[in-house]
């Protein structure tokens, strides 16, 4: 089995070298490939998404990503930025299925601005379409305005826009998710000012029909970023589009404290992933070795578990990174009193040692 | 001067006719003339936004708006729902900002699902454009698609899309409202991947250059559901557009834990407005006489003061507020240990003996 091994930048390279050691020592023979990508992609072969690196995704089994982007590269064109290597990797490889967990682990309730008892013990699941909306739909660009409120006028537009089958995917993905948990599943839309949200809705409900089993309900987007707040624990799975995703995943994240624990995975239709952290590059802590290598460890669990058949694996590597927290060890953005103070590279070893 | 008051829906007209109490004991003479809108509007003239509702909103110097919406009207054609009369009112009118601030009030710290020290203090102004967006944008609807990724296929699609003159019209009021704060404004955009949000960020700019006194930054909006949850007191005013800040507004709202205690104002170019509280109609409480009247009482305050130049009547109905509050009367949507739990009218009651 080849696993693509895409580090990027700030503390993407020091958190994945942690991983590919979690990795190396189960015992298993894994092929790992190496290839820069975002920034360094940049500095290497003038592009985020150089050739020879999108080559090794497609060959590869399951793609390990660390983290892109850095300030130095914010004046570049967008279409070199950093982050466009990620865009282009969801898009070339259609993965389309991202699965973000947001968790509060029982030693970390502490970490969150949220007060314990609304935090504590919570578990949910959001699954964000990640191959269309308003990320990939054309036409969009800057042109004269023809019409609306100053025609004549410069403006910015974008395409917002989701056909039936790409609704229908993702929502098999996410009943199925549900039935695995705890079979409920909220959709989030904005069906009330959106037609993209309308024909969302109706496909939800539709696929809905085939899982009886599961508990569907539909949420506004502006309630759904106040439920989470007010009662996050009251979701199990959620549902959602592109950029509706991208907002309330991050919020989900945060709502934990630790969003340095929490790992992602970008699924294909035949479960091929890419396997991320879901936090950013921290290009303010690159280099400085204190950045928490967990969430990229816990990645590449999930990559076990749904892209290489290792389950048994990937709950290893689940129970080492439960007994690191157990034991007390946690790296700057996780400290809680009484604690011990690591670094990246000591907790590696200490999951390493739980194994 | 005359004001429309529109009560609405659900718990509507129950937190208005508090608001209306307060403004008659000011000692001011005010024109009021109520008419059906939202719900309310169909059951009496057949639309959400009836002509003569519209023709007043029209003539009258300001508005104020109770709520609207109500589970019953779930299975109307969208363009007879109850909230088609607010998009209505803001499109017709040219209320293009809307001003929501986000306020945790000393004695109701508690209230918020938040922490204490993350959220206490807390007081930040969102502005977020109304006019605009994928909102309004044409064109939009349900059709074949022609391209994408599964061409021949029924899709929804919708148009993001802001001009020049309308972010900049935004971007004053925001620099103003800055100037006349902490002179902090974050706006807030995904110009990593719209191209609207491109654009928005360039005005942002090129305005930002006439107020040199305001410091001016910039996030995406992932990032800003992030930051709300993780450090809401970092920011002062926040400026997005219609989509984006629909969603954040919201959240922001429901950190104070106190959402029945925000008021909003959506303002055109000459600061005529409509005012409603933040929070919606309530339909599971309606009729029982226990809703908080607070938010839309305040939101009488912020009309006095923006739209009819009675800046000093606004402070005194504020103090009103503020003193209610010290002397214990909640509502149970705020009830915290120790205090009064009072129902609408007894609320609405201390405010007028505070005054
Ligand atoms: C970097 C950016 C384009 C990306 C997105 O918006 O999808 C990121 O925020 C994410 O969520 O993975
Ligand atoms: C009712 C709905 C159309 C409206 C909006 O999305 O603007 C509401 O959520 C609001 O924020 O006032």
């Amino acid at each position: 089995m080849k696993i693509a091994v895409l580090p990027g930048d700030g503390i993407g390279p020091e958190i994945i070298a942690e991983a590919v050691k979690v990795l190396n020592a189960l015992g298993e023979s894994f092929e790992m490939e190496t290839a820069p990508v975002g920034g360094a992609g940049y500095e290497a072969k003038g592009h985020p998404l150089p050739e020879d690196t999108l080559k090794l995704a497609k060959e590869a089994d399951a793609i390990l990503f660390g983290a892109v982007g850095d300030w130095k590269y914010d004046t570049l064109a967008r279409e070199l930025r950093p982050e466009q290597a990620i865009l282009g990797l969801r898009k070339h490889l259609s993965l389309f299925a991202n699965l973000r967990p947001a968790i509060c682990y029982p030693e970390l309730t502490e970490a969150s601005s949220l007060k314990p008892e609304i935090i504590a013990g919570l578990n949910i699941l959001i699954v964000r379409e990640l191959n269309g909306d308003i990320y990939f739909g054309s036409p969009k660009g800057i042109r004269t305005a023809t019409d609306g409120l100053f025609p004549g006028a410069r403006e910015g537009f974008d395409t917002m826009r989701y056909s039936e089958p790409e609704v229908e995917r993702i929502a098999h993905v996410a009943f199925q998710a549900a039935q695995k948990r705890h079979k409920r599943l909220c959709s989030v839309d904005k069906s009330n000012v959106l037609e993209t949200s309308q024909l969302w809705r109706e496909v939800m409900t539709r696929i809905g029909q085939e899982y009886p089993d599961v508990e569907l309900s539909h949420m506004y987007v502006d309630n759904a970023a106040m439920q989470l707040v007010k009662a996050p624990k009251a979701f199990d799975v959620v549902v959602t589009g592109n950029l509706f995703g991208d907002i309330l995943s991050d919020e989900a994240s945060m709502l934990t404290g630790s969003i340095g624990m929490l790992p992602s995975a970008s699924l294909d239709k035949n479960n091929k992933g890419l396997y991320e952290p879901s936090h950013g590059s921290a290009p303010d802590i690159a280099g400085k070795g204190i950045a928490n290598p967990l969430a990229t460890i816990l990645s590449a669990a999930m990559m076990l578990r749904y892209s290489l058949g290792k389950a048994e694996q990937a709950n290893r590597i689940e129970a080492a990174v439960q007994k690191v927290l157990a034991q007390g060890y946690r790296t700057g953005d996780i400290k809680t009193a009484g604690c011990q103070l690591v670094g990246t590279k000591e907790m590696g070893e200490a999951v390493l040692k739980a194994l």
